[in-house]
């Protein structure tokens, strides 16, 4: 493996493993108001577009680091959807 | 530019500006429990080495997407850091 591509795995495994305490997080408090509903509807949009990025320009990095912050991101937001039945 | 560039903007845009209404949600009810700080010191670590790679492929969509978004999680990272005065 290319040292730059370490480098890309690095960066990719710290931005993906970082939305890991997020979800043990919103899991255990089952609290999810104070992060932002358009943060995570925009965020995993630009993380889709990354991934397609990633997959044109054939870097690997980018796209397995991408494709599992999507993964985590849409746990996070259904915990918060969940959390959204409650008023009603 | 090219397609590909272009394409690279606009998932940077996204992931970027994404972290735009948090920092307003943040602002303005002073309320960043449910953020796993974990998280945030985690992922603002990641995207400086995502910075890093980008710098080193040259690639301008990773550089300016990666150095708006640093600054904008250092902001909420900001506005946490003071909340945690509250309790003492």
């Amino acid at each position: 493996m290319k040292r730059l591509d370490a480098l890309g795995f690095l960066a990719g495994t710290l931005t993906t493993i970082a939305f890991l305490p997020q979800v043990i997080h919103a899991y255990r408090t089952r609290k999810t108001d104070d992060i932002s509903m358009a943060m995570l509807v925009i965020f995993g949009s630009g993380v889709g577009v990354w991934l397609i990025y990633g997959l044109l320009i054939r870097s690997q990095p980018i796209i397995v680091a991408n494709s599992t912050t999507l993964f985590l991101v849409l746990i996070i937001l259904g915990i918060k959807l969940r959390g959204y039945k409650h008023p009603l």
